[in-house]
């Protein structure tokens, strides 16, 4: 049922402190994350082979580390290098080390077979320290399927309803103005103009009226890459329906990963902010503050649309014309698993 | 499993404010309550049909109901009247509407085929502010089956020992003194004479000596319409067993509904009172709060009970003389099933 | 799935105060346990046969006990000896009464067969209140199936490393050190020496080496019976590998006793002490508490352990040459379950 054959956020890399163990768990999989003194990140198997004991109860030595219930230790890559009492090591001995790669500020994880791990794949994200950018990061854990949390990504039209007074206000058009979509490697690929557009608050020294331009990039299991680009009005008339040339006024960045932990709960990363010459610091402050509750206001239905799911699990949602999106990536998803 | 063709009670009608948005649950079924301009209450399945986003989390724009996911919009009736972005609307986008009604001061639901619900079945009960009465409301959820609370009721003999300091204290000889059986549509009537009562408390001006005619009928799911009539002595021996003539001394009113909410919740609703000349404010407020007290003496055993129950599922009850109630009823729930 | 016939440790006799109820459950069985007017204590079934009410909320009435739902009432051997408002009383209106006997300062129970109970088979401890001896108790509940308690009682390598800080501070070498292991009844006997140990804290007054010869007895279901007698440096060499002549300086105490509650809980007593010459008050105290603390550490692993097992059920365990007493001792236990 989980595709292991992908790459996913485990941590932001800041989360991962030297000296320390830490416990995650990704479709199902419990692992422990730890830095090593070469200045990586290892993610083992959280339980001993031995008992089945948690190895994020276990302690680092150096770079390797002991299982704290009968002994046992690992070497970084999870071969077993004591164990107490016994002199012969058996092969079967160790613990299943997981691929891992730094691609921004995420720390990335391939859950499935490490022949088969290639970190170019990864799609490229901000670093939060880049400083081009000012950029501020959140998280959020859901008691919801990580499809459902895709869905709500993949169909923008939401905007205008869930987050009517916080992400939706300043485009109420959010549903009737449909995207283009586009297929890219494990994902798909929207742009849409939304044209007369009145920036308000500290959005009006870009003028009475601007065209935004903005496009993001969703891909498996759940990353959302989106930049918002204001340009003069009367930009878009003079694009097309394509990518916009030149500069923007204003950019708004917005990077997100879903992660799914088990069946029924997922994590949720997300990063929100500009470029460094667009926003002050305690502007940023307050974008990231809305974007927040907006984030919340999403929980709140996709658990509530998760618990009636579960109640009568047999019935077949109504298609409308708002689904493309996540009906094409629930297709993609399909034949992945496939 | 559920029986759906019957009327449920899923509120007092004094908790419909105007404005507002109510979730209940029933057998298994979200819903949603709200009042309409027309001074109606309207009913609506708790489900969006396009992404399964609960109602309940939606907005009311005068009588018709948006769901605040991706602002479907549904008349009173349950039919779609708008789906963002889309000319077409398809006439299975729309939610179901529960057949409805108000009598005394319960709102009712018809769970079944709408074609067969006749409110003219309800059974009559007593509004709250009707002048004729003082009445008290209260309400209690409980984690156990409906049948289970029903059973307590049909078998008014454990009054002696679970109420034994409560509602039992007036009269101890409930477990001895059976009373006669008779059935009613849907449901069956109780009635029986306890004689050489001597009233407490502010009762004690009725006399020293009183007999008291208890009557109550039980329709399904679990509405309890109970009078406690009381009378001089020797109105027993002069009545027999059948309903006594003339006006009581006192009356005391009890008016219950158990609504099962799903295999292992269900939802208590109680008034609780007299003839408006039976009782002042003051005593009436100590009424309602013995017969609370006892209530929640019910909830403790019947949880345990139900505990119990599902450690061990297939066990056989023992059969004693005190549940002629219970049986029967449980044989007229299983034929309705059928 | 559970072994019946056995003794199981149902609580410590200072819990079982007179005049009150105690509700306790061993084996996913619910009992009840109240002492009686000729000082015995009896355990019943939890469990009204009528409608299945607790009987634990129910009251004593001298030594009988009544269910306060409907009233029946039980002799202490569990025989229904009233049924209100009924004169016949059907033989099969009974409570199963358990076996029950005290020993030392526990209350053992008898789930199965009681043709087949034998105290004489209960393994002997000693009273809290020996003169002899000075002992502290306490208890601990488990979120854990008991045998992976007691696979940690069947292999003190871990003190090690799991109470590397606490129990295991005094002596590093258990994971080295192999006990010699005999069957006993319905378990496992282990004995060792760990010699050159240098004692430390109130200990030091032993001299400045000593010898310790550690046993103990672990029976079904986890009974945990262990002896550490430190001797003057050199009584190792000339015992051999036998058990020690002579009185030791020291004797520390540790009587154990694991209960399983239900498939996924677990009660765990314990006892700590010496004999009454070898330890002041205070010193017992901080004992005390050390291996409180210890027992929290194992509690920590067990549960985490637990997870990891629920989490991937088919999981095969790696084992090892510590594991010797854990799987002769399971390999006991599917004995007596055949």
């Amino acid at each position: 049922m989980w595709i292991r054959n992908a790459w996913y956020v485990a941590a932001w890399t800041h989360e991962i402190e030297p000296g320390r163990i830490h416990a995650r768990t990704i479709i199902d999989q419990p692992l422990v994350l730890f830095a090593t003194s070469d200045g990586g990140i290892v993610a083992l198997e959280d339980r001993c082979p031995h008992r089945f004991a948690p190895l994020s109860l276990g302690r680092l030595e150096g770079d390797a580390l002991r299982c704290m219930y009968h002994g046992l230790k690992f070497a970084p890559d999870g071969t077993c290098i004591e164990i107490p009492g016994q002199k012969l090591i058996p092969r079967s001995a160790c613990v299943r080390r997981f691929p891992l790669a730094v691609v921004g500020s995420w720390v990335w994880i391939w859950m499935g077979d490490a022949a088969k791990a290639d970190p170019a794949t990864i799609p490229p994200t901000l670093a939060l320290d880049d400083p081009a950018y000012r950029l501020q990061a959140g998280q959020l854990d859901y008691d919801a399927h990580y499809l459902l949390i895709d869905d709500n990504l993949l169909d923008l039209s939401h905007l205008s309803f869930a987050h009517e007074k916080t992400l939706g206000m300043d485009m109420p058009q959010w549903a009737d103005m449909r995207p283009r979509m586009s297929p890219i490697d494990r994902g798909l690929r929207f742009e849409r103009w939304h044209t007369g557009h009145h920036p308000r608050g500290f959005m009006k020294k870009l003028g009475a009226e601007v065209d935004v331009w903005t496009t993001y990039d969703f891909v498996f299991p759940g990353i959302f890459l989106q930049r918002t680009a204001f340009f003069p009005a009367g930009t878009a008339a003079a694009s097309g329906s394509t990518a916009p040339q030149g500069e923007p006024l204003f950019w708004r960045i917005d990077e997100q990963a879903v992660t799914p932990v088990s069946p029924r709960t997922s994590r949720y990363f997300y990063a929100v902010g500009t470029r460094a010459q667009d926003i002050d610091p305690d502007k940023l402050e307050r974008l990231y503050a809305v974007t927040t509750t907006a984030f919340h206001e999403d929980k709140r239905i996709i658990e509530g649309q998760q618990k009636l799911i579960d109640l009568e699990p047999g019935r077949t949602m109504l298609p409308t014309s708002l689904d493309a999106g996540p009906t094409q990536f629930r297709k993609l998803v399909e034949a992945m698993a496939r």
